[in-house]
């Protein structure tokens, strides 16, 4: 069975020593988050997914979800008794406007949490973590009678949601969406079409199902322009707030999939089902863009969670598999053979998954941090800054923490040879789960081409420029450190290749669109290696200060880390900004018939 | 149901324009394979397998393997009438020995066949596969009476083979293996022991199966210099050498994993089987070596074929699916949406994956050929040249083309969006299928070491030194080439990348093994690079001269496909060189306690 323990300590580590999160004491929710709080909340959040959450995961893929002759989907054993102990706990409306019944403690913890829960079950967590995706999207857009009838039902876990966009011949290209809607005349609509991908649509969990539904109104205007958000619930409000008459929408099916068998993907058929517009008519991709931002920030943290669960059991079955003689002579002499930890290709590789691991931990909560400042804060410049920040991350966030969080799973698995690929130790699992999130919520090279082609020249590049310059005032306050100086050189030369490759960009790419669409994908590889970069300097450094106050193995450990990072990750930069200015031309250069 | 399509063109192609094949009719069997035998003989190995061996794919995977109550396993549907097909046609013993059945012609068009069986249906082509690796062990190995005894049968197919190495406690590190040998006086043994990951160790298919068994003989020494190779058939050959009295072994379990579900995966238990000596008491692992490297080339074979597999679906895909429009403006304006193979980040992964396949062929054919040149010449300078080759690229072919084989799945898979990740268009399947080429007959890393602490430093750098001639002489002779040029300059770059991590080996690995340890992962692949990008130096000239002689849309699309490898994947070079230079110590810095 698979272990997993909350990396707790490391959390704190990023959010005080790192990020001082002390500091942000005027923001609303804030004040009332100190830090004993905050570590109580944590150690909470880690019990629970590590007792109650985790230990559902394997019986989860086993076993699946089932869909009933009448329609109902039955979740795995215990996944329902496990959502009734969090829901209670108040887990769902952490960060939730108390208006609401959330408890309005800052976004970062709940993204901490995310990680844990994660990495104890990502197919159990996606349904929680859907739910709160549509509480934000009905929080910014919904009218206030939808608002008051919903949100306070998803707030305490009672009533789940859902996102639908995905149609059989569309999914990236959402402008192509068939499903109608037609006006009932009481202010209500009728939703008809097929869904299909929608997790967590239909299940046994909760007491009713809250469906947010792209469809196009009668009449509405072809393309992306004509499409408009509406929340279709499974079982119809009554006037007591409590769920009643079953509307016409139903699971035809659940898909049969490589992993995440604990959550039930469906294919939705809305027949004529009664559902109330949220937002403006014809604007619904924007309030589905609140909720598709949110769920990017949360799969992106789903790619590291996946990386964490397998590290922490590759590292212990690399203590604990004795094989082979270390290079450099016997470590166990009294065993028959040494721990494979002792073999440096394995420590390449456990070294690799906790170096990206550890930063993209730091990444996140940095995003998620200016997540809250853009929230919540009330000095306009600190708000568009974060705002900026969270524009330009949320891509890499989600692009790259989940194309190298399969990557380290894979990487994991590979520790335990064959024993990695038979079902028994369970790292199968974690292969097949993160697999689909470098999938959905965007597959990863749209992120690419949203970095590229949306969030570079917003505002004038205000974003980046923003980027560049606080990296580059970092490099040049600790270059001459001589712990640190290494670490500086190897950070400004990747913030080099980066300014160059974006420099590309804008003296290439508008001519000619497709040299733009031809280097997004590494250059978000290339920008995930600079801000992991930058996040590993500032660890370095905090780590450096608090080693001043004393020995701490944990922060000798994070500056070998670093180095491993610089020496061992960094270098890649030059291969991608080799990629990227070379161009469209060898791409495109075949006609499709040659394929 | 996915689709495939054996690539005899392009086999053609690299045997015959690029390797000069018809310039070895002094081999044995070489003159009996004129082009036009060759051109029938791969026409017919593509359609055995693309219509018989092919479809029944995803059965395999669907149904896979059943154990029954006796211990004896019943193989998916379909697997036996079509393995009656495929040895009825003589398959089996294509390039083997006709003193012992085999039709004796080049070993090449074995490999050549393999990779199409292998696209085809992996865990299916993995019967004949682990034969013709025990047949070539026994050929090599075992007296005469033993291979009287079993090489005709297996050559028929009549009778299977299969490897058994692995015990629960040892994989990699055979020197703990437990199971024992005791002489039974009348030259035969009692085997008695377990083993695990038996591939195909029980089945439906043949009338035998000859399992070779490694194992200590009582009193033998420790460690691996006590290891001898048994023969320890399922059924003992009667003296009519028909199979006759039931041997006790037995399958104890099929184990569930990941992929490959056509397989039996089996432990095999060794209750006092009888078996008999292969080759010399103790020096077992010198015999298993000779399968083992057989088997290496095989699974490097493999890892090719399921890129092959998945880039043909996902081509086809790409020309089919609508979705979004060219950047560079509609491409299909009659449909409502362009095929996503307008985009250039869809054309980069279908470039990657069709650039890596193409080169891993030729450097498959390459190897090959200098398998058959390695055994049939009479020739020694030519034979040594030839075995130096095969025993630097073994590693190479097999480590390498496995990670990128399941790299290339994955990027395959991506192509899908959504629709990748369900089983209904096949697409998970190859990348779990590849996912264990990348572990057996040596973990990866251990492909690495190989590479690194043995096949390097050998016979003075012989095979290595030759290995840089050849490369830096097609250099410097088609260096001032106009078309080639640009792709000779980045090859001659990653030569001198590859030539510097050598010699950084030669310099820091001897004082400190570790720093051998530490980069032999990197070194592999970049190896791996140079090496392909020689195989596509190669073609592209080949590819000029034959446009020379006239307009030819295939050796277009091969200088372009050149064109891409030395722009877009080459530029990895440098990082690798600049991981392997970096050394040991980041990886070795923390105690194990601290992971």
């Amino acid at each position: 069975m698979p272990i997993y323990k909350a990396p707790v300590e490391d959390t704190l580590f990023v959010l005080y020593d790192v990020l001082k999160m002390d500091g942000y004491g005027n923001l609303p929710g804030f004040a009332d988050a100190p830090r004993d709080l905050v570590e109580a909340v944590l150690g909470e959040g880690a019990r629970i997914c590590e007792e109650v959450i985790q230990p559902l995961n394997v019986v989860g893929d086993t076993v699946g979800c089932k869909r009933n002759d009448d329609g109902s989907v039955t979740t795995p054993p215990g996944f329902k008794e496990a959502y009734k102990q969090y829901r209670e706990g108040g887990w769902m409306a952490l960060s939730f406007d108390p208006a609401y019944g959330g408890q309005g403690l800052p976004l970062t913890l709940n993204a901490a949490i995310g990680e844990y829960l994660s990495s104890s079950n990502l197919a159990w967590g996606m349904y929680p973590g859907l739910t709160q995706g549509a509480m934000a999207a009905l929080y910014v857009h919904a009218n206030d009678e939808i608002k008051q009838t919903y949100l306070p039902k998803m707030a305490t876990g009672e009533w789940t949601g859902t996102m639908n966009l995905t149609e059989p011949h569309c999914g990236t290209d959402l402008g192509l969406l068939r499903s109608k809607a037609v006006p009932n005349g009481d202010g209500s609509y009728s939703i008809t079409g097929q869904k299909i991908f929608i997790s967590a649509g239909e299940h046994d969990m909760s007491d009713n199902i809250v469906h947010l539904v792209l469809a196009r109104i009668e009449g509405a205007p072809a393309g992306t322009k004509g499409i408009s958000l509406f929340v279709v619930p499974k079982f119809l409000p009554k006037a007591d707030g409590t769920a009643g008459e079953r509307n016409p929408l139903s699971c035809g099916k659940i898909e049969e999939k490589m992993g995440i068998h604990g959550n039930s993907t469906c294919v939705m058929n809305y027949d004529g089902a009664k559902g109330w517009l949220v937002g403006e008519a014809n604007k619904g991709l924007n309030a589905m863009f609140v909720m598709m931002n949110e769920a990017r920030m949360s799969v992106g943290i789903q790619g590291l969670s996946q990386s964490e669960a397998a590290y922490q059991n590759a590292v212990a079955y690399a203590k604990d598999r004795l094989q082979g003689r270390s290079l450099s002579g016997p470590k166990a002499p009294d065993k028959p053979a040494d721990p494979i930890i002792v073999h440096p290709d394995v420590r390449r590789t456990l070294m690799t998954i906790r170096a990206i691991n550890e930063a993209g931990r730091a990444l996140m909560l940095w995003t998620a941090l200016q997540a809250d400042i853009s929230h919540r804060s009330e000095d306009a410049a600190e708000k568009q800054k974060a705002e900026d920040h969270m524009g330009l991350m949320t891509p890499i966030v989600k692009g790259v923490l989940t194309d190298l969080g399969f990557d380290n799973a894979v990487k994991a698995q590979q520790m335990y040879g064959g024993h990695g690929y038979i079902n028994e130790w369970g790292m199968g699992q974690f292969v097949r789960d993160a697999r689909i999130t470098m999938i959905y919520e965007g597959a990863n090279g749209i992120q690419a081409l949203d970095l590229v082609g949306r969030k570079l020249g917003a505002n004038g590049g205000r974003a980046i420029m923003t980027f560049f310059n606080e990296v580059g005032t970092f490099c040049a306050q600790n270059k001459d450190d001589a712990a640190l100086g290494p670490m500086i050189g190897a950070l400004s030369k990747g913030l080099k290749d980066l300014q160059a490759a974006t420099m590309w960009f804008m003296q290439n790419a508008m001519a000619k669109p497709d040299n733009a669409g031809a280097g997004s994908t590494p250059y978000m590889h290339l920008f995930g290696l600079v801000a992991m970069g930058y996040m590993w300097a500032r660890m370095a450094r905090t780590a450096q200060e608090k080693l001043a106050e004393g020995a701490d193995e944990r922060m000798t450990a994070k500056l070998a880390t670093a180095r491993f990072f610089f020496e061992q990750l960094m270098p890649e930069s030059g291969a991608h900004l080799a990629r990227v200015t070379a161009g469209a031309d060898s791409m495109m250069a075949l006609p499709a018939e040659a394929f």
